[in-house]
C-alpha cells in the first residue's frame, strides 16, 4: 500500500522526517486508516532523551508534525470528494502551529503509534488531533494547525 | 564557557539534541546571556524540509525544546540565588507541554539563534518563552511549560 508521502510531488519530498527523496531521513509512513490516519515508527537507540532507555523530545514533535501535515493532506483530499494519484493538483501542508502535551515518557525500542483525526477543515485551514503511543500508553498528544500550501504563492 | 547542558548530571545527559553523552547527538549548547538564554546552530544540510533549502519542522521543534529545559533550568537556579557546580543538587527540567508557532519557513546553510527568557516560576513549574531567528529574522516561536525532575519520583 501506498503512504500519504509517496503522493507529495517530488518538490516537497525532501524532508529529513518523512520525505521519499532524503537519502538520510527517517522516511516515517502515514496511512489512511479508516476515519483516522496512522503511521507506526521504532526510534533507533541514538534518539535517546535525556535519560536513558527513553525518546527524545525533539523525535517525538518530528513524528506528530510529519504525520499531522500527512493527514492533513489526506483529510483535505477525502473531503473534497477526491482520490490519491487521479490527476488532481498535489496536495500538501505546512505546519503554522503544533501544541504537543508530553503526557509521560516515551520508552525506546518500541514501536511507536502516531494517529491523526481530522477536527476540522476550512478552506486550506485544518486543524489535526494527534496522538502518539507506546504499547497502547497515550505518551503525547497534540493539536495541529496546517495550512494548505499553494503553488501560486512563494516557495515556502 | 561552560553550557547549561555541561552542568547535566551525567544520567541525563543522554539526549540526541542536547546530551553531551551522546556520541552521535546534535549537541546544542545553551548559555546563559544576561536575563536571558541563547544557543547557537546550523543544521547540517540532511535535515531539510519537503521543500530544499529549508530546515524540517521536527528539528526547529527539538533545538527548542532542549533550549528550553536548559533554560528552565538555568531560570531555577537563578532565581533561587544558587550558582551552577557549587555543591547544590543538580537542577533538571522536562517538558510538560511545548506550543511553537512556525511564523515562516526557516533556512538551512545559516546559524540559528535560539533564545530563552523566563515567563514564569512556580515551585516545580517553569514556563518559558521561546524563539528562533535566522539572520535576524523570526522564524518560530514557542511557549514551554517544564517540570522540574526530582529524583524522589521514579526515572523519567
Amino acid at each position: 500500500m501506498k503512504a500519504i508521502q509517496d503522493f507529495y510531488p517530488e518538490e516537497f519530498a525532501h524532508c529529513y522526517g518523512c520525505g521519499r527523496a532524503n537519502a538520510r531521513g527517517l522516511h516515517l509512513k502515514s496511512y489512511v486508516d479508516g476515519t483516522e490516519t496512522v503511521a507506526r515508527f521504532t526510534p533507533a537507540d541514538l534518539y535517546s532523551g535525556g535519560y536513558p532507555g527513553h525518546v527524545y523530545g525533539g523525535m517525538i514533535a518530528s513524528l506528530l508534525d510529519c504525520h499531522g501535515t500527512a493527514s492533513a493532506a489526506a483529510f483535505a483530499l477525502r473531503e473534497r470528494g477526491l482520490e490519491w494519484g487521479h490527476g488532481q493538483d498535489p496536495i500538501r501542508f505546512v505546519t503554522a502551529s503544533l501544541r504537543i502535551e508530553y503526557k509521560r515518557p516515551t520508552p525506546l525500542g518500541v514501536e511507536l503509534v502516531i494517529r491523526g483525526s481530522l477536527s476540522s477543515l476550512d478552506g486550506r485551514k485544518a486543524t489535526i488531533a494527534l496522538s502518539l503511543s507506546a504499547a497502547d500508553e497515550l505518551c503525547a498528544s497534540a493539536e495541529m494547525l496546517a495550512i494548505e500550501y499553494r503553488r501560486k504563492t512563494r516557495a515556502p
